[in-house]
């Protein structure tokens, strides 16, 4: 098998005919087939699969045996849910290549002498709930899962409900402690979401830090009305306001060295061709190089968005759906993963990232690592998002070798 | 029974518990049951209730009789479909007034000299499927059945799909001017969707036109990507493209007098909070005070709106959904309107309205004429649509003096 075979095992699971690429969220109806797939493949390599509690699942090549929270266990993975309309390899790369590497260390008669995972976490993207990184934050217990099952998806249905009628169990979800104890090391393989490596005309890398960022959710109220009986002077247009609330969060970020502002979601009510709006719903996206600089560049986005929404007679609402806070990976795993890979690649680069990830989470608990694979198009979260066959098996190739270092004996 | 208590009877028909008011639209689940209360409506008072082959539906007191084409009959009616989340009159207030109107000339002994018929015309918003008053364009023959047949509603479905689907023939659509031939004026009732009524403190006015409207639809397109990982200066991003275009089609509109420009509707694909945009759909009304007008508003507007789409290094297409020149309604028709309200409410004003109806298409080929009925909001596609319960019994009084002088004895 190959890291491109496995990815072709799910390749028509989940195809968005109308954005193209992926669409694929929380217990939508490409979930099962997503979750059986990830099962199978499991089993093929004689993995133990289970799901814990928050929707997690987890490949064991021999499940910690231990005495509870004894700290030995390697897991590695990412996820298998998309951003609508996103491309193959952000999550599923990740997932796939860990059993590919599983597979490769099994053919060279490896043994490993810890307990070893590969993991596929749930609503890594937050496009259906709203929340990114939902399994593992709920794993480690930094959101509230009271709160957390109140929140509603695009049709209305709240996290609960999705919970329940998938035949999950809502009184059981919350931080599991004793797993996360039985973890010394998380190792995240993903395709890279910019064009460092293929400006450097390397494969792979390591990640040295996940910027930091911020999501807000803007509503935007004015006053619905009809479009040709309503003269220009009359109107408090929230689609109006929208536009220069928009242009304001990109100048505010340009102005700010590694700043990135983007509003890349909207609802209108009632989003009638006809119609004033009455109301605009804009997601706003705010990402920099340290926390206290996404804070300094909210303040004035938000200062400015108000200025502009009060100039067209229209009121501002704004509710912070979720903030992640930079993660410095940690700096010996870090070393040890570059340092494994060192004999097949040479000395690799440790870039930052924009994106927020599973291992970033991961990392307020456990020591956590992450592996990057060029991206010739540098885009991602939509279709054109792309990694070589060549990149694919070279990434499968680097990750066994750093599970053989982390999981070998010691 | 009075218009408040015909209304009463459909108000839990197509509540929109989302946007408010009600959602409406042609074929869907408040099809049946609209047409349902039309045809009971009709034969409580022994009307001859049919539908004809473009899904318009007739209740005739008297059918025509004679020869075909004799043009003898009067109509009035308005239309029973909605904008998404619209009010409760916009349509229904004419329908339900045509009903009460006949009520009060029967209740009155009234023996009518001609057929009179009381009318709702199929998907008059044009909500569902982007043409506005479709059922009276099909009847006069002004758009080719089979590209109307092919236009597709928000979730893909073609007209010629829901047509069939709704049990109908779409063989027999188009035009049918025999049953034209047999009218010799048609008289909207409608509530006025500004504030001049209520400025001027007077319950109800004839209509002296239709200000002429076009919509099209802009497909801006740029790239899909990362939110957090691609910088600002490598974007090329829709959304902020649509933001210009908004604005720009805002200042063109205000350099103008009368001129109207609204955004009211969007798509954004793939519409993902941590994604930018690869694709922004926009709908734009424009409107003014001629044709002329209107042809050179959009020839600036779209040349400011190309060249703000390409600033952002995005592309624009253009594609024109739809054109409503501008009516005058017949003159000597609407001083026999006006003179025969005149009795009870004094002389009424003549006012120019900025909204599309079908009196304005069925214009190119009869007499037609219109009665508006204040509106204290002045607000009109949105819930907030309003009409007194005093002014709607005036504006039915007023409706049946009309029809009394129109279909009594010459």
């Amino acid at each position: 098998m190959t890291v491109a075979g496995r990815l072709a095992q799910i390749a028509e699971i989940g195809r968005d005919c109308v954005r193209g690429g992926y669409s694929r969220h929380l217990f939508d109806s490409t979930d099962a087939p997503l979750r059986a797939w990830f099962r199978r493949s499991g089993e093929e390599l004689g993995l133990i699969v289970e799901e814990d509690a928050d929707a997690n699942l987890w490949a064991w090549w021999h499940p910690p045996a231990g005495p509870a929270g004894t700290r030995s266990a390697i897991a590695c993975g990412s996820h298998l849910d998309s951003v609508p309309g996103g491309g193959a390899y952000d999550g599923p790369l990740g997932v796939a290549s860990g059993f590919e590497a599983v597979a490769q260390l099994q053919a060279a008669g490896f043994a490993p002498h810890r307990p070893l995972a590969v993991c596929a976490f749930a609503e890594e993207e937050g496009s259906r709930f709203g929340l990114p990184c939902l399994g593992t934050r709920l794993l480690i217990g930094s959101v509230d899962p009271a709160s957390v099952l109140q929140r509603r998806d695009a049709a209305g249905t709240t996290l609960a409900d999705a919970w329940r009628d998938s035949g999950r169990d809502v009184a059981r979800i919350g931080p599991d402690p004793e797993r996360l104890g039985d973890l010394e090391a998380f190792v995240e393989l993903h395709v890279e979401q910019g064009r460092d490596l293929a400006d450097r005309g390397v494969p792979v890398s390591v990640a040295s830090a996940i910027i930091p960022h911020g999501r807000w959710r803007l509503t935007i109220s004015g006053e619905g009305n009809h479009a040709g009986t309503t003269t220009m002077d009359r109107r408090a247009d929230p689609i109006v306001a929208l536009a220069r609330a928009t242009l304001a969060a990109r100048d505010v970020a340009r102005d700010a060295a590694g700043a990135r502002a983007t509003i890349g979601r909207l609802r209108v009510v009632p989003n009638g061709t006809n119609v004033i709006a009455s109301r605009v719903d804009a997601w706003l996206d705010l990402r920099a190089q340290t926390d206290e600089d996404v804070h300094r560049q909210y303040g004035r986005t938000i200062e400015r968005i108000r200025a502009e929404v009060q100039a067209e007679r229209c009121a501002l609402d704004v509710h912070q759906e979720s903030f992640s806070t930079r993660v410095d990976f940690d700096a010996s795993l870090t070393a040890r993963v570059a340092a494994a890979v060192e004999p097949e690649f040479g000395k690799v680069p440790a870039i930052p990232t924009g994106a927020g990830h599973d291992a970033g989470i991961l990392a307020e608990v456990i020591p956590t690592a992450m592996i990057f694979v060029r991206n010739p198009t540098g885009v991602s979260h939509a279709p054109a998002e792309e990694a070589s066959e060549e990149d694919c098996e070279a990434g499968a190739r680097a990750l066994a070798a750093a599970l053989r270092s982390l999981a070998g004996a010691p």
